[in-house]
C-alpha cells in the first residue's frame, strides 16, 4: 500500500494515467483515483479516445462511495459535452467534495472552466501536486494545445563517435536488439513519425510498430493503432515501392512540389500529398507542417527518425523539444555518416548547447536524453 | 573500523598504495597492512622510487608487533637487492608468520621469487586476494613488465555529436573546468604524454601537470614530477618557439627524419629527439616507438593527446588499452573535426566494437570510459 499522502494518492493516479501511453492518442494520458475516508474507493485511467474518461471510470468503481470522497486527478476534468458528459459534472453529481488536479487543462479555449464549473457547485478544488510530473506524461498535448505545435523527439541511432551511418549509408544494425525495442515503444506512443524522403530511399524503412518487438503486454492492442507516417519529400521523389506506403495505416507525403503527375501516382501507390509552402533552398516549410500535423492531425507526440540534413533543419529551425540519442559501444570512423548536418556552424561560439536530462544503459547501447539548451532555442 | 576479514585488509592495503597514484612512476603503486591477533600493527605505502617498498614502512610502524603477524600486500614482495634489501628478506627477518598478496610480480624475470624465498624461510604464503583490483592499480606496471610496453590510454574532449574541434581546428573549450581537473590528473597519473605534431602545432599544448588544476592536497608535490612530453612528428615540424620546449621536464620529439640541421636546431631550442624506423607512409612506427618508452624510458602508463589522424592510427594498430572520452552536452555540427580517422572502415563489418566500462558525470560533462573489444585487438 502507498503511504496515504496526497502526493501518493497523486502518484497513483500518474501511475494509473501512464497505463494509456500507448492508446490514448490523441487525447492526452489521464488517471483518477477516488479516496474516502483515507481508503481508495475507485480508480480509472481514460484508455482511448471515444471511450469514458479517467474519471467516469473511477467513478463507476466507487458507486455510493464517491459520495464525499477526494477525487485525485492527473488532469482538470473536463467541462465540455464528451460522449460520456463533461467529467466535472459527473463529478459533482456524484457528490464529489473535493478534487486535487495536478494541473490545469493546457487549451487556453477550456483551461480553468472544470474548475469553475466545481467551485460553482460547491467542490472544494486543488491543483498544482505533482504537476511537473503529470506535464512530463503529455508533452505532445500540451504543446499541441498551447503552442499549435506537436511536441517533437528526434531519434537518431549512433556509434561512439557520433556516426550513424557508413558513407555509404549501410546503418544495420548499428544498435542491438534492446535499443531498437526502446525505438518501437517512442513510435507506439507517438501520433506521427516524421522522416526525410532520403532515409526512406536507402533504408526503404516501414516506420511501422511491430507487436513482436514491443515486448509488451497488450503488443498486438498497441500496435493496431500505426502513427501517421510523415515523409518530407519537397521534390516528390518517394518510389512508388517504397514499403512504408503498404503498410496498414497512413502514409502523409510533404511536398512542395506541384508535380501533378507524380503526385497522382504516389495517390495511386496509397500516399496522402500535402502540398506546403516552401521555405528555405525550396525545401517543405517545417514549421508549417508541423503547425498542419498539430491543426489537422491532431498529432500530439511527432517521433523524427532521419538523416542528418533534416535533423539539422529542424534543429536549426528550433523545431526539436527532445533529442534520444542510442549510442552503441563502436567506432564506425571519420568517413562515415555525421549526426547532424549544422551548415554555418564554423566557429565555437556557434556551438549548439544541450542539456543532458538522462544516460542510462540499454542492453549494450546507452541512451541519452538531451534537449536544446533553452539558450539556443528559437524563440 | 574496517570489518575483520582478509578482503578488508587487503582493501585497506589497496587503499594505501593508492596514495602513490601519482608519485611512484616508475615504480608500482604498492600498499601493506600488518595484522596481528586481528588489530592492525602496521601499515604503510610505497610513496616514490628511491625510497622504502610498502613493506619496509609496515615493518618499521609495527617494531616488535610485526612478529608473528600476517602481511597482507598488493603486490608480491620484491626478492631482489634494492635500497632497502629484499622486502621478502625483511617481511622473514621480522618473523612475519604469513604473507597474503593480491597479485604475483607481472616481471617474468622475477615473478614468484619473492614467494618462493618466504617459502623457504617457513612463511606461509597465500597470492589472488582482490588481484583484480590490485591490477587495476598498475595497468602501466603491468603492461611493461609483462608486454615490454606501456598501457597506453587515450583521452579526448568530444561534443555530443563526436566532434573534437571545429574545421578551423578551433576548440578551447569543450569540455567544462571538472573535465580539465580529471585530464590532469590523467597526466599527473601518467609516465609520459603522446601528442601528435598537428596538435602542438595548432594548440601550442604544454602537455604540463599544473598543480593549480589538480584540485589535490598535495598538488605542488605531485607537479614537480613531470610526465614525459613525446611529440610524434615524422618529418620535424616542431616549431622552435613551442610552449612544451619552455617547460619543466623533458621533450621527447620522437621522428624518423634524418634531417641533421633541424634536429640540432630543435636540440639547442630543449628538446631530445629520437630517430625510429619509419613504418606506414613514412610516419613513425608507433611499435617501435612504444617498446622505447618501456624499455628505455620505464614508461608505465601513457596518456595519449591528440588529433583524429594519431589516435586513429593507434588504434588501428591495436596500441590503445583504454580510451576516456569525455563528452561535452553540446553539437558541433557536421562540419567539425572527426574523433578518429580510420581510413578503409567503410562497411558496417569493419566497425570497431567496443566494451564501455564506466560513464558518469563530471561535472556538466559526461566521462566514458572505454576499451576496445576482444575481438578487435590486434593479438
Amino acid at each position: 500500500m502507498p503511504k496515504l499522502t496526497p502526493e501518493s494518492w497523486m502518484a497513483r493516479a500518474l501511475t494509473l494515467a501512464r497505463r494509456g501511453l500507448y492508446t490514448t492518442d490523441p487525447n492526452p494520458r489521464v488517471g483518477c483515483v477516488l479516496v474516502k475516508n483515507r481508503r481508495l474507493v475507485g480508480e480509472g485511467f481514460h484508455v482511448r479516445a471515444g471511450e469514458p474518461h479517467a474519471e467516469i471510470h473511477a467513478l463507476r468503481a466507487a458507486g455510493d462511495d464517491a459520495s464525499g470522497a477526494t477525487a485525485y486527478v492527473t488532469l482538470e476534468p473536463c467541462s465540455h459535452q464528451g460522449r460520456t458528459g463533461p467529467c466535472a459534472r459527473a463529478l459533482i453529481e456524484a457528490g464529489v467534495k473535493k478534487v486535487v488536479a495536478a494541473m490545469q487543462d493546457p487549451n487556453p479555449q477550456v483551461g480553468g472552466r472544470g474548475f469553475a464549473m466545481l467551485r460553482e457547485a460547491g467542490v472544494e478544488v486543488e491543483c498544482g501536486l505533482l504537476e511537473k510530473e503529470a506535464r512530463a506524461l503529455n508533452p505532445g498535448f500540451i504543446a499541441r494545445m498551447s503552442r499549435g505545435r506537436p511536441y517533437v523527439r528526434l531519434k537518431m541511432a549512433m556509434s561512439l563517435d557520433g556516426r550513424t551511418a557508413m558513407r555509404s549509408g549501410e546503418s544495420q544494425w548499428i544498435t542491438g536488439p534492446s535499443a531498437r525495442t526502446e525505438v518501437q515503444r517512442l513510435r507506439a506512443r507517438s501520433s506521427a513519425v516524421i522522416s526525410g524522403v532520403e532515409s526512406i530511399i536507402f533504408d526503404n524503412s516501414r516506420l511501422t510498430v511491430r507487436a513482436e518487438q514491443l515486448q509488451l503486454e497488450d503488443a498486438k492492442a498497441i500496435a493496431r493503432r500505426q502513427p501517421l507516417r510523415v515523409v518530407v519529400d519537397s521534390r516528390l521523389r518517394l518510389p512508388l515501392a517504397a514499403a512504408c506506403l503498404r503498410e496498414p495505416g497512413r502514409t502523409l507525403v510533404a511536398t512542395c512540389s506541384r508535380e501533378g503527375k507524380r503526385r497522382q501516382r504516389l495517390e495511386a501507390a496509397g500516399a496522402e500529398v500535402l502540398v506546403l509552402r516552401s521555405g528555405d533552398e525550396g525545401r517543405v516549410d517545417l514549421d508549417a507542417l508541423l503547425a498542419y500535423l498539430a491543426g489537422e492531425e491532431q498529432v500530439n507526440e511527432v517521433l523524427l527518425e532521419t538523416g542528418a540534413t533534416l535533423a539539422g533543419a529542424m534543429l536549426d529551425a528550433g523545431l526539436v523539444d527532445e533529442i534520444q540519442l542510442f549510442m552503441a559501444p563502436t567506432l564506425l570512423g571519420g568517413n562515415a555518416r555525421p549526426l547532424f548536418a549544422l551548415p554555418g556552424l564554423e566557429r565555437m561560439a556557434q556551438q549548439r548547447p544541450l542539456d543532458i536530462d538522462d544516460i542510462r544503459a540499454i542492453g549494450r547501447d546507452w541512451r541519452i536524453i538531451a534537449r536544446p539548451a533553452a539558450i539556443s532555442r528559437k524563440p
